[in-house]
């Protein structure tokens, strides 16, 4: 009972530090990871210029295999300290922790998986957890509730866009000859999304007369229907905006960095003694 | 009299199934054909990439044969069904099922009509009819509402674009070469469109100072004058989205699936008991 | 006395048919002229295109020709029925009816002038003036107010992009070699214009990382910048249109379409007894 | 004491002429320092101009000559004139005098200096320290309120974006070859913000299927989150146009364009006797 107890006391002291960000040590923790995978994506993207590769291999191998036992050990400490593991493996961050550890050990047991090395650069994603220290995580709220309200009306203008873009390309495949590089449907599709996005690569351009007007006529139509998200989400924001300062009853609730230990679920409000999603103590 | 009202009943059935989505087997019959066309496009596409297309033509043309079959067997399903034929064959639905139906036997009928076999790709705007199932029907209608309003503002918008490219596609062929590409107006007008509009594919692009001089002006013209149909578009869904709210009477009128038995026209109220086109019974 | 008068009254009548469209002969020859501007564009285009001039020269040089003498002898005739032709002569349209007019003769006069062939285009400019007779006039004036009003704000707008641009194009110009295209600084400013409209032609691009890079923040700069001038308009769009519908007093006073036979001012109010510039009776 | 007194009168005129422009002497010599500060920028921008350079060396670096000198004077009278030279010396506007004015003398002293002769078109910054002269500067403060205030969210919307493109970036370095121009990350995140900005320059482009299918996938999101940004500054300004109308308590202060002559710190109101920040008169 007493070894369980310290046992117990020593595991959630360390998912204070790992999972939370209120105390001191949480804090520095959480900063630590930041600089880490800050500093390990840079070394992937580093490896991946030849020139530099070449030169500084050694450093930059010596430097990855330091990050990747950190981070190993990382992972399995988030493993022992929280009560229910699958919870963690099986989450979102979890499968992610799991993917941007493993790949340097991959390239050594199995031949030909040096080209899964790049999937590191996914530990960039981790970055969206410890995110929740910065400040402005208010201000990414506001932005995600008006493009969550304003979801429905996107997807069925990206849905028109895309019949377009289908219709749009068949004729310009029907039109333009191959020389001009319109050698398939998928292709002059792939044109016209080009096209009606204003990217304009030029890597295909029509060539005949009756293509150029009807590119030009792509473009005009690209030109002008970006009006139609920016009116949506404008219109979003300023609903949303002024909600929040004409209405005595504020929306946001402030909710802390707490992470429940037993199932992982974070966003608990302040002074929540429970967990919202499994019911264990905090 | 038996024999007419049990096949006036034999028909009602099939056009409930064929033209509506309230009954269980309307929307049944709706979701096959959703993905009967999805699978057309998506074999039209694959058939146009060369080399798809030489390694799986049979199965590619058998497969398409079965889709154009069950397309022949629910436009003639389509016309028996309904009253007066010819409003749906003379319909802009009919026309495209008809002319989305046709190529594959035209392919064999007549030599060279291959090239018309893309067209087989507008079958995709028949999914415009199926969609009066999905939710985000009123979404769009709302979208489509704001549109309208704001036409006139854009057409006013388009159109001086159109005049200011004339004119600026003239200065430009007065000024450049014809080595740069700026072999004629109209060639220089769709460059200028290229490059107001944003695009810029870089096939043509200005050489002389001078040229690249007034190409920025029109940049920055266009980069600037891209906020009006923006603006007008905001403004107008701001309006729409405010009277929805605001007021206490609310301006969309829910309507059903149903189509007329007789004329094909949609858009009913729900409880509606005659065709308010053709005032026969629903 | 008599001569006099029935002189005035002939010239009144011609004034009324040319300069004015409140009459059926007014909006005949609105239309006609229209028609005939829209032709002579057309004509203008087609010849600069070699090898349709090349096949149809003799057809297209008797148009042009036609086309040239109904100018020539509508501009006369606006001359004649005004009482104060130096007004029209040295107004905006006039220059601009001479300009599009003269390009013909001088082509045979001067040598070496056909260059100026294509100034004819700018006939196109004419067509502002008819369209006084469009429905949608109202709809352009709006639209005019709002930019008028955010005129301000969108030079500072540009203003502070040039800057940026000269600034950010001297940086590439240090950085960039002449291999990529960087070969002076106003070539870099160029690039950086074409960059930061999101144009992107591709025929200059940086080579070297810090260019890259530098190019990248450019790039996001003009992607995010782009809101300012949006939100000018939009802003003024959306107070016009507010002011339209809530205030009771209606802001714009309709104006007619007739134009002063003294000194061809246009924009009378309806009802107007004289003229507003000259006070000549109307 | 006398002595003094003159001494200090003769500085302090030169302070009103120089840093000020509420005289007519302080407004006649920002217009000349606009002018000179334009013209040495062109002069910069020419000399780049190897061909113009060549033919016209001799002019261009007289006239370098001239305007440095000039600058020079102006540099040292600022020094001389003002109470606390340090406050001058190393605030921002302190250090672009020194920058711009220096390049041509190091150019004859050190070897190899004159790639920094460039720097001298970062004269161009000085312009907005005389822009406080133009009216439109409460315009250009409104836009810097509005744009300020949605700083945090503009920021929030980078930081995704950036990361977005690390992402998208190292699955396009995965899935395109060498051959494509995406030989490394780095260079595949470039390529990402060029398409997901919609510059699309077209060095690089994807060759694969998947590659142009994910291409497509970035380009529509970028055209699509462009709406965030222009949501964000329109909601921005429209609340600050409403409450410059609608309240009756006007938020801009008239601030004039003294100068502290001690500490030269800019923007007192109008009627303050003394700096806000040093205390001293002024």
């Amino acid at each position: 009972m007493e070894q369980h107890r310290s046992n117990s006391t020593w595991r959630s002291k360390l998912h204070e530090i790992i999972y939370e960000a209120d105390t001191p040590m949480g804090k520095w923790f959480d900063l630590v990871l930041f600089f880490m995978i800050i500093v390990s994506v840079i070394l992937v993207m580093l490896e991946s210029v030849k020139d530099f590769d070449a030169r500084y291999h050694d450093i930059l191998l010596t430097l990855e295999w330091a990050i990747t036992i950190f981070f190993t050990i990382e992972y399995i400490a988030r493993i022992i300290c929280i009560r229910k593991p699958a919870h963690y493996i099986f989450s979102f961050y979890g499968i992610i922790d799991f993917i941007s550890t493993i790949p340097l050990y991959l390239s050594y047991l199995v031949a030909g998986s040096q080209v899964f090395l790049a999937v590191r650069a996914f530990r960039l994603l981790r970055i969206f957890r410890i995110l929740k220290l910065v400040q402005f995580i208010g201000e990414a709220s506001q932005l995600k509730t008006a493009l969550k309200a304003s979801r429905t009306k996107i997807l069925v203008f990206i849905y028109v866009v895309l019949i377009l873009s289908v219709i749009m390309g068949t004729i310009m495949y029907l039109i333009e000859s191959d020389e001009a590089g319109f050698t398939s449907i998928p292709r002059s599709i792939y044109w016209t999304i080009v096209t009606l996005t204003t990217v304009g690569y030029g890597d295909i351009a029509p060539q005949t007369n009756i293509g150029q007007f009807i590119a030009t006529v792509i473009m005009i139509l690209g030109y002008g229907i970006i009006a139609v998200p920016t009116g949506i989400v404008t219109v979003e924001f300023a609903k949303h905006r002024g909600g929040a300062t004409d209405a005595t009853s504020d929306t946001t609730v402030h909710l802390n960095t707490q992470s429940c230990p037993t199932c992982a679920v974070e966003g608990h409000r302040d002074g929540a003694k429970y967990c919202f999603n499994c019911g264990s103590a905090l």
